[in-house]
Formats: C-alpha cells, sequence, structure tokens
C-alpha cells in the first residue's frame, strides 16, 4: 500500500531517523560537508541504521541521500572519489533491502542545494534535482520527499521536479514558526508548496519537536483556510531547542559537537507523538539525533492508535516496565509512567546553562561568504570569518 | 603482541565502549535484565558495534558477556531460549572475528552475580565465574577481565578464578574515591587484587571519567605503597556525575532513562583521555555510554603519543577542522581548538536543575530485597518498593 | 519645577523602589494585605526608606498609600486600628518631609481595588479612589499616579478620579506585551489612558524591567499612531521574569517568598536604565524588589545625560571602581566594567531549575475566589483554593 | 542577664544580620573598604537598621566596628575626616541605644587587620586592637567578640587582647570545614582559642549556613576531645556557596556585586536554624547577606525552643500563613508550609550557570600584593593584578 493510501486510510505513518548524525557519532560521516558517501564505502553500517529503525517501527526507509546533488559533493575541498550517480544508487539498493524485511517503503530524497545559495538560476537548480531524481525513478523508490529547504521558492522548484515523475511527493521545510529565511510564513510556504504540487506538507530539522508541531500546525491552518487539502508530516530533532531563533539549531553555539545536553528522552519523544497526533499529523518520524529508540517511543506512544507494537518493543517495556526485573530495589521502583513522565533530568553541568544565544549574522542567500566553490576554505576566508565571530560575539 | 607486553613497553591500550547502553538504544538490549543474548539473536548489530569500536580506534574487544551468567540469565521473570553457554561461545566468536580485521585483542569479561548478593558461598559463586570462564578458554581469548565489581570480596573471588587458567588477568571495580560498598578504600581494594593475582586494577562503570581517574589514581598510591606493581585501566561512564554518592550513577533518579543530558562531548573525552595519561593510566576505554565517537576523541587526543589516529578519523577533522567545509560561513568560524575546548554547552532545559539527589536506601548485599529470585517480580514486591520510594523521597 | 515641565524639558526624572516588598523584608509590612499602615505604626522606617531612595538619586517621594483604600484595609480579616485617612496623612506627611531634603516631587498613589475585582460598580470605585485622592489634595501633593491596574476600565475610572483634581496625572499599569487581564494591547490601553486623562502613561511592577521597557514602547507606538501626546514612565520588578505568563510574577510559584535568585544585580540594572533610555522613556524608577542601590544603579548609568551623580554615590565608586580599595588582589582585579557588565552570575542552587512554570488558573475579575470580604479567609476556602492548586499542578 | 549565663542557661541567643552588605545596598557604606564610618555621617542609617534585626529577634547588639582598626582606615587611599576612636564610639552609642528599647546585648566586635597581612609583629598588631578594645571598655560594652579571623594566630592574639578586659570573650573564625588559610583544621583553631580564653568558639561569613555549622560542628568535635568546655556560635553569610574553596565566598567571581542569585531565602533559613540548634550550636546569628528578614525566620524557627516569636512577626505569618489575606486565590493556596518547604526557586537566568569556579590565586599572608599602604592602589598595581587575572582565568 503506497504512502497516499495509507495517510488517506488514517493510519499512522512512522518515519526513521536521523543518518547523519547517528552516522557521524558511529564513525561514517563526516560533521561539515555531511555527505553521505558511506553508501559506497561502508554499506553495512547504512544497512544496520536502516534496520534498527525499521525493528523501531518506522514504516519509511529513506534513501541516505541527504546532500548527495553533485554540486554538494564538490565543496570546498571535497574529494570523494565516488560520482552523485553511485552514492545515490547504492543508497536506494541498501533502503530497499531493508524494507524488503518489513512493512515499510522507500522514499527518495532531495534537500537544498549550494547552488541555489549562490544564486543559480532555476533551471540550474533544478537540473541539480533532476540527476538524483533520475536515480530514484531507475530503482523505482516508492514516493519522494523534498526535505529540508529553508527558502520557500527553492522548495517549490524541488517540488516540481519530483512531481514530474508521477510519484507521489512529500514537501518538507526546516522551518520553524517565525517562517523561512525571508521570512514567509508557515501558512504561506504550505500553500505555495501545495500548489507546486506536494500531496504531504511539512518540516523537519533544525527546531525541536514541539516548535516543529507547532510550525506544521500553522501550515495547517494556511492550507485549510486557503481551502486546499494535504497530509501532514514531521521530523524534528531530538534536541531541545527553547533558545533558537529562525534558523534554527545551526546558530546555537553547540551545533554540532556540544548538543549532547539536549537531547530528548524517550519520554520527551512520547509527548511528542502525542501533540503531533493530536495536530493531526499523521507522518510522524525524526530527523538529526533521532536514534532508534526515539523511534521506537513514538511507536510505543501511538500502539493504540496502530494497533500494535513495533518489533524493538520486544526489548523494552513500556514506561520502564522492564525495570521490574531490576537486580536493585530502588531501580524496581522506577518501573512505572508517572515516574518517568514526571522526571526533570539534571545535566549533571553546575557550570554551563540552560540556555543560549544564538549567533545571527544575517549572512542568508546571495551572500559572498555563502557561495560554493570546489576549492577548501582558504586561510583568508579563515581569517574573515573568525573576524566576522569576534564582532558577533562583542554586540 | 599481549596486553601485558603492550603495557609493559608503555604503549596506551584503548578500550573500547559501552555495549548494552549502545545496543540498548539500537534496540537490542532490555534495559532491567540487561543481558547480553542479542550475541545470538541479532549477532549483526553486535559484530557492528565491535567495528564501531574498532574503527575509533579501540585495541580491545570485550566479548559481549556482561551478566551472561547462568544465575543472571534466570532472574526476576527472564525467559530466554538460550543457554549461558551459548550466548558467551557467540560473544567469542563475534569479538574474534573483529578483532582479526585490525590490531585489537580478545578479552572475555566477567561480572558481579546476583548469587554473591544473595550470600551464596565463595564456592557456589566461583562455580558461576567458572562456567563462563571454561568458554574464554575453548574460545582462547587473549585475556581475561573481571569488571564491574562493587565488593572487593566477590572481585577477589573472581581474579581467583580467571588466575588459574594462567591468561593475564584485569580487575576492575565499579567504586568511586569513596570505595567499595563496605567503605574498603580503592587503594586497599587495589592491593587486595593484586595479590588475589590481578596484573591489571583499575575502575569501570559507575561514575564519570574524571571522577574514575581519580579513584585509579587512589588504587595507584596504594599498589605503591605497598612495595606491589601493576598496570591500570579505566573505563568510566560517558555521563557526568557530580552528584552521585558511593554506589555511583544507579542511584541517580535519571538511572537509566533519563540521563541523556549528561552525555558527555567528545571534547570532554579529550580531557578524560589527557587527565588519565598523566596519572599513568595506560589502558584508557569506556563503559556505559560511550559511543564510538567518544572512544575516537580518546584515540585523537593521544595520537601523538600513539604516533597514529584511528581509522575513523578519516571522518573527523581533529578539533572540529572538519567544519571548515560547512556551507555557512559562521558554521566554519567553529573550526578550531579553542572554540571547542571551552564551550560550556547549554542543556536546552530551563525546568530542571544541574544536579539531582542521589537515593540512598542502604540496601546492599544481603538484604531481603536483593535476593535473586527466578519468578518474576511480584506486585507485592512492587508494592513493597514503592513505599520505601515513598518513604526516601519525604526524607 | 513641576512633572511635566521636567518632562517636557527633557530632563530625566528617576522614581524610587518598592515599598511594599523592602519594608516586609525589614519587618514592618505583611505580605499578604501588603497594606501600608507603617506610616503610622512605625514612621522612622517608611521616612528612612524615604531618604535611602532620595540619596540614591531618586527625584519622586511615592507617598506610601499602596492598597490604602478602606475596602482593601479591612478584606480578609485585616484588624487595623488605623482610619485609611490616617495611613494616608501620615504618608503624605513622610513623603513630604523627606522631598524636602533634597530635589525631589510628592506623587500621591492609588491602585486597583478589592471593589473593582468585586464588580462594583464605577460610582462605587470611583468613591473609594476619591478618599484618597481628598488626602492627596488636602496635603498638597505635587502629582498624582494612578499605578498597577491590571484591568484597563478600572485604570480609566482612576484617572477620571486623578484628572478632576486639576493635578498633573500618570498612569501607570501592571501589564506587559500581552496586555491586560482581557487582553486589551498596552498599544490601546495607553491610547484610552491618555484620553482619559493622564498626561504619563506606562507600566510598573509584574515583570522585569526589559519586558516592562517592552510594554511602554508597544504603548508609546500605539499613542504616536493615534496622532497623541504623552509622557512615559516605566517602574519595573527588580526580579528576572522570562517565564512568566500575562499575569506576571504572581503566577510564579516563587511569588513572593522565594523570589530570592531572581533578583537583579545593579549591572542588570545599568543595562534597563540605557534601554528604557533608548526607547524614550524620562520617568524611570522601580517596583517591587527595587532596593535603593538598583536606583542608584540607574542614576549612575544616566549621569551623563542628567550631568551629575547622586548623593549616594560618594558611597560607590562607577562600575566597581570602590574595589581598587580592596585589600585583596584578585579582588582589586574586579574594580572595572568590563568584568561586571559579562559576568553571569551562578545561583549556587545546583538542584533548582532556572525557569518554573508560571500557574495559570484564569481566575480573574468577577469570579466568586476573588470577591472582597471583610472576613478572614475559612477553612472551607482554604480546602477550595488547595483542591484548584493540587489540580492545576498535575496539567 | 549575661552572655554566659544565658548560654550556661541552655537559652537560644540570637545574633544580628550583617551590617556592612545591609548598608553598602542601602548606601552608606561603600564596597572596597567596607569600612563603618557611617556611624558617624549617618547615624539614623546604622541605628534603624539595629532596629530591625531588634524587631527580628537578635539578642545581640553588635557595635558596627567592622574593620574600625586605625591601620584599615587608612588603607590605599581611603580620606575620612574622623578618627577610628570617634567611629568605634558612635558604634557604641548606638549599639546601646537600640539594645535598651527590647532584650538584648552589646557586644563589642574587632576582625583581622592588615597589619597581620602585612607581617607586622604581635606587639604591633595587639596595639592596634587594644585602640577599639579601649573605647568598648569605656563605653561598657556587655561583651567581646574577635570575628572575621582568617588565621588561627591573629584570632588568638586578638582573643588574648579581648581577654585582658575581663569582659566575656567570644571568638570566631570566617573558615570552613578546611580549615584556616595554612590549613589549621577547626578542630584545632578551636582548641587553640579556647586555650587562648574564648569563652564562646565559632565560625562567621565566607561561607553559607550549612557550610558554617558544619564547621563549628568539627570545633566542637576538637574542643570536646580535648576535654575543655566552650560555647558555640555561629553567624553565616545569607549566600549559597557550594562551589567555594577555602577561602570561601571573596574567591568567587560574583563577590561582591552579583551575589544576588545565592541570596538565602526566609525557608533556607528555618533549614539552618534548626542544624544549628541541633548540633548544639545555641549563638545563631547572621553576617553579610542576612537582612532583618533573614534573622526573624531564625527567631521563628526556634520559637517553640526559647517560648516567644519575635516582635517583627506580627507582620508575617507562620510558614506564609500571611497569604492567607491575599486577594488571589492561587496566592492564597500558598498559605502553608509544606509548600515553602519543598520549593525549588528558579533562578530566572537561563544564561547562567548554577555554580562558578572560585578563583584561587594562591595569595596570601605576607604576599607584596596584599601589603597595606595608605596611598591609592597605583595603576602599575592595577596593571599587574589585571595580567594576574587573566593568567588565573587562562588556566
Amino acid at each position: 500500500v503506497g504512502i497516499l493510501e495509507r495517510l488517506s486510510a488514517g493510519e499512522v505513518v512512522i518515519g526513521d531517523g536521523g543518518f547523519v548524525f547517528a552516522l557521524e557519532k558511529r564513525g561514517y560521516v563526516k560533521a561539515g560537508p555531511w555527505t553521505p558517501e558511506a553508501t559506497v564505502t561502508h554499506p553495512e553500517s547504512v544497512r544496520q541504521l536502516h534496520r534498527e529503525f525499521l525493528r523501531a517501527g518506522a514504516n519509511v526507509m529513506q534513501t541516505f541521500t541527504f546532500y548527495a546533488s553533485d554540486d554538494k559533493l564538490e565543496n570546498r575541498g571535497q574529494t570523494l572519489k565516488f560520482t552523485g550517480a553511485q552514492i545515490n544508487e547504492a543508497a536506494c539498493d541498501l533502503a530497499r533491502e531493508v524494507a524488503s524485511e518489513g512493512d515499510a517503503l522507500v522514499a527518495g530524497g532531495i534537500c537544498q542545494t549550494p547552488s541555489y545559495l549562490s544564486c543559480k538560476s532555476e533551471k540550474e537548480v533544478k537540473a541539480i534535482f533532476k540527476k538524483q531524481v533520475d536515480v530514484f525513478l531507475k530503482k523505482n523508490v516508492d514516493f519522494l520527499i523534498a526535505e529540508y529547504f529553508e527558502h520557500v521558492e527553492e522548495a517549490e522548484w524541488a517540488v516540481q521536479v519530483l512531481k514530474a515523475t508521477g510519484k507521489p511527493v512529500a514537501a518538507s521545510m526546516c522551518i520553524g514558526p517565525q517562517g523561512d529565511m525571508h521570512g514567509v510564513s508557515p501558512q504561506e510556504c504550505a500553500v505555495r508548496l501545495v500548489k507546486a504540487g506536494a500531496q504531504i506538507v511539512g518540516v523537519n530539522c533544525h527546531f525541536d519537536p514541539l516548535t516543529c508541531v507547532e510550525a506544521v500546525k500553522l501550515m495547517k491552518e494556511g492550507v485549510e483556510k486557503a481551502g486546499l487539502k494535504a497530509h501532514y508530516m514531521v521530523q524534528p530533532l531530538a534536541f531541545h531547542t527553547p533558545d533558537c531563533n529562525c534558523q534554527g539549531f545551526i546558530d546555537l553555539p553547540e551545533f554540532p559537537f556540544a548538543l549532547e545536553p539536549r537531547i530528548l528522552t524517550r519520554w520527551d519523544m512520547h509527548k511528542y507523538a502525542r501533540e503531533a497526533y493530536k495536530v493531526g499529523i499523521r507522518f510522524i518520524g525524526g530527523c538529526c539525533g533521532f536514534e532508534p529508540y526515539h523511534i521506537r517511543a513514538v511507536a510505543e506512544e501511538l500502539a493504540a492508535e496502530r494497533g500494535f507494537l513495533p518489533p524493538g518493543s520486544d526489548k523494552h517495556g513500556s514506561w520502564g516496565a522492564g525495570l521490574e526485573m531490576h537486580t536493585k530495589p530502588w531501580v524496581r521502583a522506577r518501573s512505572h509512567r508517572d515516574y518517568w513522565e514526571n522526571i526533570k533530568p539534571a545535566s549533571g553541568r553546575p557550570l554551563c546553562p540552560s540556555m543560549s544565544t544564538p549567533e545571527g549574522w544575517g549572512v542568508t542567500r546571495g551572500h559572498a561568504d555563502l557561495l560554493q566553490h570546489k576549492e577548501a576554505t582558504t586561510a583568508q576566508e579563515m581569517k574573515h570569518v573568525l573576524e566576522m565571530q569576534k564582532k558577533a560575539k562583542s554586540t
């Protein structure tokens, strides 16, 4: 059964979690370029992560093709020995292999490009997308996702390219309630994406779960007010980000190597899943920071609605029930919902604050510092950004 | 080259990270019993984690045999379809398979038993250990580790059983600077373990890295003051635990399902590795909470001393250097040591404190509530512990 | 020179700080009723506090007549031996006595009444105000302030009563950027108050300084957009309240006996004074929590604009300069602006969070639980509110 | 009845609070020199503070003679127009005037001197003390206190000078459980002070209440173990200082102008008073940070033991009972002990940590940077300390 049939039938479709962050921690993705060449170099690591999300309850295996556009694969000194097509094809094969081990669909995904930030033309940007989409068609994925767009215009272009395939199209922006980088509201973004051809709209990445749910709620209000129809999706961060401005966690000083204290617990995920469901979102997954146990928590929270628990729950007692088997009596005493639902977990870091001040350099599309180039970042460029950083801190 | 030869030559030997916590998050271990039957049911998940630690720089593949003693495998309603021997044999095979893919030794590990807590005799407890050790001998592991003991007496018994094999023996207790559950100091524990036959002594689990290093430092002082000789090891938690008492993180209200905000960053691991090295510890690894990137950070900090970087560093620029390839200039500006070394990461949780009050029920060896039994915890037992919890909270 | 002349001339007029909180801590005001009978019972304590604010730089001595309306003076078991008139007269005498010791004006103040919350008629409420105003006229105060109103309607009534005297009238509501208890925006509140006759409008109490400044900024925008003219005042809390909803600090669980960790430093006050000045506010003072040194900090920040330092600065080196005289060299090293301007002071409370969840019972004007009555709160009433509290906490 | 008779009878004697910090905030003491010339320049401010402490329940009026030794009065550019004798005499008169308004004794106090830090001889230092003591004798105070000594040797000298008067002598050091600046333990300090002639020993200032109580407990153990006898006193800070090292709050980066978030609530004081009482301390007061309401909380906690409430409790319902008279029902719901006893007050400062790293320059008696001189701190000296500060921060 296809994605649209499932959603139209009112089914809850559970997405997978974040590949780049999880595989970075496992040693297969490089923070900085964040490209997915591991599909070729270490396929077993990608396959294993797919399997873990499947076991956790995911119904969608997204091809690990994030940032696998040709312009991104040769940005700032990146020296890969594989073509974009090779990486994308391997990603499709891995996703399909694992999807067929359970009840999951394969979704081919594309995302924002350096070309757009560099002000390339619509034609050029669409050509970049087209190359990835050709692989998805060849490998016959089940549906397509245009995700992680921070400018609605680029998202529209992406949707148009995907739409031409005849496959179902989902569109997901990395925005919060404040809207895209030029201040276009979630409501308007959603309307434009639906009009461009997306059957599913929503947000992913950049913000924490409840913030993302709030943004999708606004999208839904916009779509309904415009008399349009759509399904809704959400795939947020697994990091608490109460201190973000419009660009999300990229602007936090902790990004990307000191986000640990912000990681959500499984109990936070129960709240997220419930809230997303209440708002009317039915495609509920995760992005950066989501580990398999986070997805499992979503599946466990919605077990009653879905009618079943995920396979991975054979290793997890609901709401901590497994602790009844613990040796120590004071740990057994923690084996119930009331305990975990109300816990306020300490950071163990008395010298650290609970919020940060996000940076906001005001640098976006078209700015010289954002332009794509093949060569490595120069010492001159580094000196320049360090000066900007110093200036930003002092104000 | 064997473990003792390496350590005697002054080499830094890097241990692996924590299996039960990592595989719990991936969906293959159940929190509560924490037993390693995944070696039989999902060997690919165990193999993959071994590979990731190897890639991260680990020189030791510990068999995933934690809590795989027969008394623990049938505790409180556990209903496994495999014998302890099957689990232990599969674990040895997986560890050996991956170890042979790189420069690593296989270490067979045993740990504390419900039998000891239930006041079984020395003979009975040793018989439990012996069954695991027989597998290790059959599978010809490279050396043996008695780890995660909170009572020095039980640790001595374990060392004695291991010593009889003729293999090198390491002994590691889960204690902090305050000593074992009966107040035996780290200094005295170490002396007793060396006298029992351990060539390597140290601590693992229960406390954060700097606390564990402090405890091993005390052990070293004790051993040296007694005119004995030993090598030293440390395999701490990857959680900040400034608020623990003598039983470590088990007593924290967040254990085991809300420890996320306490997870160490890779930069915290640099400090840990440096401090451990300074103190004279040469077998440096991790326990619960350590993910592959944490071990890689240890290997990167000590790259100069070891003369090489781990394989996994091909996906990690030292001290954030990979961020030079990031698209956004303000993230590129974070690609240097000074930035990450001094960051005070926010928790993103303004409603949560930075420390907790640990529980301290005063329940230890011999207490009725600790006795092993095959049957599931009864409703009566649960009611009793919930009452104790309530009482503990009100004081 | 009168208040309007000063403001029209562009002078900065510095208000005094909070009497009820300061005198509660000194032992002369009872938290709960918060009434000012100390003007009669302990005039020396009131006189001394006036003097301290004068010394700190205040140009306005507000009569200590807060909540000195007859309906409030006999609310819920209050058993005072003085009439409202006696209290108000003594307050005027004390304010005048101290004002004449320096360059300060006397302002008579009235505030919200239980009668309004109890839905008494406009006529009845105005009669309550009138009784206080009669004393102010008899004692010939310099101008009048209607302050601490959370409903714009009651504030308008108050302004109308004050306006009839012919004295200059200031109107200050205890609202934040979200507006009054019925959602009337600060912009509209300001316009209505100006139209009712107030020459000075602004906010006081309930929120922290920067929030209050933001609210007055919105008021100013509203007044200017309506083509009206006014002067602006702000007298905020000296407590940080980032976690408040529309009713301000009353809803915080820490109100009123555990607000200590929120108290602003003198350096926070420098930022406040600067920000208020930038926005165009010229009557700048304080409310609950403001101690004399907070007002002095306002005066010191604006010393250049005003052309002089307050008398109290003879006991305070600007930006910590007095520490140059400290015995210990590491304290002398803290005697400069850069040090104090950037400090992030620790709470010393690792078991406490940085924010709270405000209560929001949704109880306002007209609700049975708000009705004024002379008798003490009954056991039945107490039982009822404790049940409501329990319910509020569980959601 | 004298102090020794009261203590011998088992009475609880309540001390007053901190004058220098309270009067600094009121505008009469300059932070840096911290000298008490306000006794001459603004006697009404000193008298009023005495009265507030008396009203709060204090049985001891300490003369406001802190740092009023002649060497301190002319340190580092201090240019006072009064002699030490004038300041001390005025202080005695004010204390006596207020003491006679209630049930209080007058205690003359001396404290550490720049002369000792500058390594002046025993004879010279004792001469300094003698000058203050002569005034106390002339003014016939009831007993004498040598307080705020961080070196036990100087404290002994002070006790010897006081002892010679024939008046009862109390000795109080500003140390914590780690002992004095040279590592002399609290136990040994206490024994030496008793042997020098002190009938009452204890600690004041530098640490928070529970830390000070712990230090006095150690003193008591030392005295009892030595077979000696003494009464015990404690007058701690009203600031939480969990992050201090041996020199106490002077080393915290927040000292002295950003300590606000650390201020204890009245409920913290209940715990303090109870704990001090339990340990056997009977002279219980406060030092820096203690405002009148803090002392009143001590008196209220021990009301049952003392048999009466302080006068100031007529404006304070026990454990928040006064809130029963509050207009708003959700505030009335806070009028009970259980609510306030368990509150964990938020800081309202999400950008700030809960603990700081104390400085520890290792500069103490005899160091060039500590030497007393009459002239103002030179630019050269300031440059030097700023360099030391920079160096201290970078390690």
